[in-house]
């Protein structure tokens, strides 16, 4: 009997069109599918592939441990994911060593801050492992604008809008072309740095991106908007030549 | 009769598999396919469609005017590519007034450092214009190289090989993870600056990531290798918590 291999397939941003045909056909022939998904919830990536699974679809839904009373500073945060993550290779292990094969839904793009790499890196060396790449979120953006993000020699830098308001004015300032994601309550912050940074007036928001709701406006219409934590932030360059 | 529309379609980083579902739709069901390529070549973008294309296939090829003689500083340089892309613009305009969809075949992602842009600018507005987001190269590139490239917090800074030397070597000290394009013989450069940062022993090279061809070694291990222009170098990140 061959052994299974667990293939991170990347979704995309949430447009099942935007899915690749290799993610497109690993989703609808496979009969392991696996996915992250909070407590209570029908998991954001589970939702994207809604209607793809074949009828005989096993799923395992990995759900997170509720930690939101624990500070992330503390030990115990880590050891409770660490043994979450375990627990979740331990089960894939067993699949793959039963000779299934197994897709782990990813949002976005696997290794682009992806929760995959937390399964990815406990697999590897054990078990055959194969990474699909995928549209990010932050291109489905861009092209919600309507204005390219890069020309000629822009430099983009990518920011967590989870860094200090300092650090986030300095690379904002220092950027021709600038991404900032994991918004959400964070959102004060980013505007502040982005004042500071001089480009507040030339920075649009946009929420949901390829998906139902998206929402794109310039961030200054959007005072005192509650966003989502995976609305993204955006100053587009224009086009820097040496 | 109804006009048709003008569809910029990524086709991610060169395996067809790694088309979307939606660009693989327009790509087969569409009749004029238009595409940019170099005097004398197949085209980079038409080669990843190979087998692809209806039998009653109308092509436009878009071929770059030949510009190696003449310096980029001068003012002519502009000049003949505004022509170029002038020309290119009135037959997918007229393309369109005749009711048809015209497919313009874009590598990558158009709206990342595309050349789809050019024409984007002077399409909107005229006639309608669908964008269509696609895997970037750099993703692919990731993706091959076994590795994350960010996690947590990690600032990830896109640069052009072409900057100059200390820009480039400033910039790579002050990232977590960096992905720098458009390598070719710029490599020299990109060595020093990586050198000069201290990120040279942790940088990866990766040619044609995703197409046949694909190579991904450590970036020391590639001492007078000639690499394509569309090679990229990275350095991954670590994890950076604030």
């Amino acid at each position: 009997m061959r052994g299974g291999t667990v293939y991170g397939t990347g979704l995309g941003p949430g447009d099942p069109e935007l899915m690749s045909v290799r993610a497109d056909r690993l989703v609808r022939r496979t009969r392991h599918i696996a996915y992250f998904r909070k407590a209570g919830r029908a998991g954001r990536a589970r939702g994207i592939v809604n209607g793809m699974l074949r009828e005989d679809v096993v799923e395992f839904a990995m759900e997170y441990p509720v930690t939101t009373e624990i500070p992330l500073s503390d030990p115990r945060y880590n050891d409770i994911l660490s043994a979450f993550y375990g627990d979740c290779v331990a089960h894939l292990k067993a699949l793959v060593a039963a000779g299934e094969d197994v897709v782990v839904l990813c949002e976005g793009d696997p290794f682009f801050y992806g929760s995959f790499m937390h399964l990815y890196t406990r697999l590897r060396g054990e078990v055959p492992v194969q990474v699909v790449p995928a549209i990010t979120g932050m291109s489905a953006a861009w092209t919600a604008t309507g204005e390219p993000i890069t020309w000629g020699d822009d430099v983009l830098s990518v920011l967590m809008a989870t860094l200090p308001e300092d650090e986030l004015a300095a690379r904002m300032a220092d950027a021709d072309a600038l991404v900032v994601m994991k918004i959400g309550r964070n959102m004060p912050r980013v505007r502040a740095a982005l004042e500071k940074a001089g480009k507040l007036d030339r920075a649009w928001l946009v929420e949901c991106a390829s998906m139902d709701g998206q929402a794109v406006m310039k961030l200054t219409d959007a005072d005192e908007r509650v966003s989502p934590y995976f609305s993204i932030v955006m100053v587009h360059g224009q086009g820097r030549r040496p």
